[in-house]
């Protein structure tokens, strides 16, 4: 069964993916020559269309070379055309059937500036969220308001102390969801207003985001409501609720609030070094594609195993060009504590939302004194 | 900062998930420990709230064995309640922090019947989708329409050939979604149409399954479009659209369509034997959960890495009971051919939907002439 020569209508713009590929040479050339078709027609070799499929639609190899015994860096180019130019579409070519074989992990992607031109990308950025907060140059703080199985009412408690104490973001756990024990709306309702008053007695500018999990019928109305109820900045994981809700209520122009994106339900992309998508793509620019304002991530040295090199990758991708994409907060957390501010203001400079979430409630100080301490040590910078 | 006792209104239903936890004792014991912690409050250990927020919300272990050297499985218990009884929420408290963890697997997951009767599950599964075809006990035929590239028009011809040849369910490539080749609307209404005048030709009932990957507000008018113009099935990546919208979807009564679930961006899940989440209850229990009537992977032996064994434990999460909802259909596919579907029925029983794609395509009998083939070495079970 042979089809006829097909001819497309094609711009000749091609998108350049990195991938570390496991194996010696013709091992990783065999995975690299499997990626173009696996990644685009999926179609026996022989029976492949001549013309426009044959030539432009299977993913081409640009360069192969070894980069240590057993590693090598393969690049493959795909055309701008076969994503539809759709974010869901673009991860279906980037790692959809390829995440099911082992030994290819993505390092990098180059895209085209007129591909990019495509997406809105983050519609705050750091400049966004500094104008918000008038908060002209320091690192950001941010906290967490927790533990799961408290009520929409301490909760609230909380996020008061928080604000007054001077932290810049106060998000829910992303354990809260709408579990009866402060359910979505009185809790964004009490946690907004808390906000509002410690603001208007303490002079500072706190944000509150509430975590967003909504069912996809009512994610919209939901995020408008929470807007409506005085929630500054939304918590979103795109892991769970997918990258394109996530890029989707970006680009909502009557939600028009801040996104932090939390990492939940992404980790198994990262946790091996010979599959899966490098954590600078991943929580840098598929993050910031995705319209995150914000990418949430595990600092080295806490509860979680990320390395330093790891998050300095996070960092990059957050920030370096990407085409018109603003740059966004990296924002590390997980298990950070006071005694660590110095080290990562070191590493991350001022670009940076500081996550400090159960520390906070240490000692006998009370909530609020310890914010106040963690934005003393910030402002000192 | 001690927050007071909390008194919570909880059923003590609890659901069971069993983990492979790398290390010895010592390690798995922590590993556990954590787990119970980090998947729950995320907060440190000596400020938890006594009452119910320490004795029911956090995690418990209720066992660990040693499975083999620096291998143990330990069973973990969680109040049903803090799901809020929403299948995203689940999936955060399974695997959501733990997922950037290593040395985690999740191998079962045990729950109680009051949660399961909170879903709906597969609105068709294996009986459902028996009785639209009116296929009684013989294994099903799937295949796919390809290569992208091809024009709407091209991809109805290969439909119309399916259909005639006896495929009963003829599904888009999952590399199709919107793009100018081949935009969604005219594919579906072409391939529809082309299916509608092969069965009332050859007397079959084939069924046509568009990839649905439409932006967020679109998505539900897109499938009740599809619908309308012939549609008898949908593709879904929920990997790549999110495993709760596939619930919305499957849930959703004016669309009603059987979902056929691609593992598109779900095997970074599975790819290591350390992390993730087992193949049987990823591709199994939760695709199920999710609505899901068919649950494509890729088959052992063919152009992924599956083994048989992990194959088979996938068909068992398929139809194993899970509370009232429904067996599905596993579908097994990735580079099969003709010479493998004995080995298939062997393996699968008849309670299997073969996926055979790019294989019709080849030799000189043309693609209709390859599906009867198909279809008769089926029918001879």
């Amino acid at each position: 069964v042979i089809i006829p020569p097909v001819k497309l209508n094609l711009s000749g713009e091609r998108f350049r993916v990195t991938y570390r590929l496991a194996g010696n040479r013709e091992l990783a050339m065999a995975r690299a020559n499997d990626i173009c078709v696996e990644q685009t027609i999926e179609f026996p070799a022989e029976l492949v269309p001549t013309g426009d499929i044959h030539d432009h639609i299977l993913g081409q190899i640009e360069s192969l070379e070894e980069v240590s015994t057993d590693v090598h860096r393969g690049v493959i180019s795909f055309a701008v055309e076969i994503t539809g130019f759709e974010l869901k579409q673009l991860i279906n070519v980037l790692f959809g059937n390829i995440s099911i074989k082992p030994g290819i992990r993505i390092e990098r992607i180059d895209f085209p500036n007129s591909f990019l031109d495509k997406f809105s990308g983050p519609r705050f950025g750091i400049e966004g969220i500094r104008t918000l907060l008038g908060v002209k140059s320091r690192p950001l703080l941010c906290t967490a308001l927790k533990p799961l199985g408290l009520s929409a009412m301490q909760l609230a408690e909380q996020a008061y102390q928080c604000a007054l104490g001077g932290i810049d973001i106060i998000k829910d756990d992303h354990s809260l969801a709408n579990q009866s024990f402060a359910p979505f709306k009185e809790r964004v309702a009490r946690c907004a207003g808390a906000v509002r008053k410690a603001n208007s007695e303490g002079g500072h500018h706190a944000l509150y985001a509430p975590s967003l999990t909504s069912a996809p019928d009512r994610i919209e109305a939901d995020a408008l409501d929470a807007k409506n109820a005085g929630a500054g900045a939304l918590l979103i994981c795109p892991g769970l609720i997918g990258l394109d809700v996530m890029r989707h209520l970006a680009d909502n122009d009557r939600i028009a609030l801040p996104i932090l994106s939390h990492p939940a339900f992404q980790g198994s992309m990262v946790t091996s070094p010979e599959n899966g998508i490098a954590h600078g793509v991943i929580f840098g620019s598929l993050a910031r594609l995705a319209g995150a304002d914000s990418s949430i991530f595990p600092n080295f040295g806490g509860r979680f195993s990320f390395s330093r090199d790891e998050c300095h990758k996070i960092a990059i991708g957050c920030a370096e060009p990407l085409g018109n994409l603003r740059p966004i907060f990296p924002t590390p957390g997980g298990g950070m504590n006071l005694g660590r501010i110095s080290e990562m203001r070191e590493m991350y400079g001022n670009e940076v939302l500081l996550l400090v979430g159960g520390a906070l409630h240490q000692g006998d100080k009370g909530l609020a004194a310890n914010c106040r301490q963690f934005r003393e040590m910030v402002e000192q910078f």
